[in-house]
């Protein structure tokens, strides 16, 4: 222990004397505009993912770049540490999520902005902060040595945030290419700022569009209040059964293959939550289904959430229209045991049988989903990634488990054929996919110190 | 009758001839982008408002602007007729709609489109179509005689469309100068194109604006999905209690005031309402309450109607956010009993009574609204204008009710102490409010002859 005491009080030394040139990639890196759903970004994509290959190419990756129809995937790999070190698979992305609504960023989007520490801009955490500290550490370590502790393959996608689909569809494809024995995902995050923590699982995702159609035009609410059924409110009428009063999902079947953790399982994981910190941070905490405790819904239990919601006239003042529609837009989180696909249709059948009299209800299930995926505590991988949050925070290292899904991961866990190790530093506050999204440079730091550890350790 | 005959006859010979200038007329009122509810259109609104000032002068009408804070109200007045004969008020607008959603219009808003013999445009009907006919009937009246057969006042505003707040303001204050013996609406319409209706009624409105809160910021739907309340859950849950599945509307005493119809009014009254075409043209007829025909649903009951719904993430794509709130926009149309101001308290009281427990909801009702008014049939006016509306059509002319509100004439009816009379010749298939806004170039001609048989009528 003391000599890993000294090993991290040199890679602090390192780390600082590196500042300059890490923040500098960190703002230039969070300046693309690589938003991944809106096509209007491509050029921001394309202008991102050229830096990282450039990136990777300096430290002696090979990089390749595998390309279908969406965005780049850069694909790179270091196979020179020999047949005798493991091979770890790091799966980050580089692209991030809309900036909508943009009046409420208190600094630009896409202009990096320290403030107290913190960097604000669209993907400061989720997922190029976490992409650049791994980026960073990986240069540090081959110009300190000129080579890699272990063989390393690096897959960096630029369309987590709008559905994996092209990973998605090279994953068996290149299942070769990314055979691996540890495939580390840094794309999570600690519980609080001080206590490191390592998640043991993500949640599923599917989500469905949904247009309730009424009239074949928008109509004045005057000259047709009365005759026709307005959209709007057959769309509230029918989302408003999705939940029980007891905030439990409504959908037939919703629940059914839900796998629930045995009493040794829960003991492992820290389920603490303070609700005073969350309420006056959030502003408060009473959704989901009310017989459980807060992270038992967010970590256990599946959800569902209207994410969008629109119909009519939104503008300033008033218009008194029937619009002619009105949409939502739907996801839901799944937990072990659920099957996305099911899970949609279930959601759209659910939408179709409930459909008020009069309107036309039209859901449509988006591709890109995926099941849940949990890690062993067990794993050589996961008990790696605790020893290096260890010894970078001085503080033992707790389990936890994840709201949030990445979907691609079951994907890529089983094409590899590695044990799968959540990592990295993000905070429930830090906005991720909101306004003012942040991450302080003091995560980025330990998130330099882990990965370096978490790799040596790794070779060990 | 054979002398009036002759008459019309002569009108349309005349108006055949000035045909060019009265279309050329028209196509100029309809591209000032008099928006009334958007600040952006201000220039708009006072370039269409100079227009009309400088017609008026033209045609031998003394003419003033009314200034309060919203946009110029124009006051016009015509005393030669003599003291022996009546006065008449005229009220128009020349304020239109918002255009959203633009994409939806087949040629621009602004720029009038003749096809098959309609003029399509934001205003081509809803008032602008209406006020040029009146406008034009006046000149040639002029024209030919150099003088005009009764005395006549005419008030055009610019905030029709957002709430007449201005005018509202001046009915009490330009008491004396808006007293009239007759005055005359004309921003109504026919329930069929061949047939001559005149309107006994319009209803009230009242609109609110309702803003539900959850968290103090967008959240990230796995992170927080299960922890938080999404307001828009809320909103869907609180709106979908407005109305039973009969279509009644469950905000308590919402139908106390309404004031019956006895059998001997509604036996004046042409409900005569084609489900077929309707649905044919519009899709579906099956809003309101279950337990009444459409037309009495529309014209002799209020209504409520969600206008506008918006929350979360309503682009392309999908983005997995709880948003911090969403918001709806909601009008009521009121029939005679009811008071505008009592009922927009009962809604936002109904809101808040059932605010759903975690969020914050904050009604807000906005000003404008105005209460129900109805015409006599016995009355002078409305006798001389379905007289001209006979003449002109070749028909004999009905009675109906209207649907929609136009929320200043009750208290123009009362400032000015004249009889009121709902004319006009817009149809429920003119798309007004909405895109592909239209007005037949037949019905501009019967406008303009019918306002000259209604003016010389009433100076017999």
């Amino acid at each position: 222990m003391v000599m890993q005491e000294t090993r991290v009080r040199d890679l602090e030394k390192a780390f600082e004397e590196d500042k300059k040139r890490i923040h500098e990639d960190y703002f230039t890196f969070l300046r693309f505009k690589s938003v991944s759903t809106e096509p209007e970004f491509k050029q921001g994509i394309l202008d991102c993912s050229d830096w990282v290959q450039t990136f990777l190419s300096s430290i002696d990756f090979e990089v390749e770049v595998w390309q279908e129809e969406g965005h780049p995937i850069i694909f790179a790999s270091y196979n020179g540490a020999g047949a005798d070190k493991p091979t770890l698979l790091i799966y980050n992305h580089y692209d991030v999520q809309p900036v909508d609504p943009i009046d409420e960023w208190d600094s630009p989007p896409f202009e990096p902005t320290l403030r107290d520490g913190e960097v604000f801009a669209r993907g400061a955490q989720d997922n190029k902060g976490q992409c650049l500290y791994t980026l960073a550490a990986l240069r540090a370590l081959y110009e300190e040595e000129g080579k890699y502790p272990i063989n390393i393959k690096v897959c960096i996608e630029g369309e987590e945030e709008a559905g994996s689909a092209s990973l998605l569809k090279l994953c068996s494809v290149k299942k070769e290419k990314l055979q691996a024995d540890f495939l580390a995902i840094v794309d999570l995050g600690l519980k609080k700022p001080d206590a490191p923590s390592v998640s043991l699982g993500v949640r599923g995702l599917v989500a469905l569009d949904l247009e309730v159609w009424g009239s074949h035009t928008d109509l004045h609410s005057g000259a047709h209040g009365g005759i026709v059924y307005n959209p709007i409110h057959a769309l509230n009428e029918l989302l408003a059964k999705f939940r029980d009063e007891n905030g439990k999902v409504q959908v037939p079947g919703f629940y059914d293959d839900v796998i629930e953790f045995s009493d040794k399982e829960r003991e492992l994981i820290c389920f603490d939550f303070d609700q005073n910190v969350y309420e006056n941070h959030f502003g408060q905490a009473t959704g989901g289904e009310k017989a459980l405790s807060a992270l038992e819904r967010n970590w256990l239990r599946p959800t569902l959430e209207i994410n969008g919601v629109c119909g009519g006239y939104t503008g300033d003042g008033f218009k008194t229209v029937i619009p002619s529609k009105a949409f939502a837009k739907i996801s839901c989180r799944l937990v072990p045991g659920q099957n996305p696909e099911k899970i949609g249709k279930q959601v759209a059948q659910f939408l179709l049988e409930n459909a008020p009299e009069g309107v036309t209800v039209k859901p449509h299930i988006h591709e890109g989903g995926g099941p849940a995926l949990h890690a062993s505590p067990q794993s050589a991988g996961v008990r790696a990634a605790a020893q290096a949050y260890e010894e970078v925070f001085g503080k033992p290292c707790a389990f936890t488990l994840e709201g949030g899904s990445i979907p691609v991961t079951p994907a890529l866990a089983e094409s590899s054929g590695a044990e799968v190790i959540f990592m990295g530093l993000g905070l429930d506050t830090d906005q991720i996919h909101a306004p003012n999204e942040h991450f302080g440079l003091d995560r980025l730091k330990k998130g330099f110190l882990s990965i370096i550890r978490f790799l040596e350790i790794l070779g060990k």
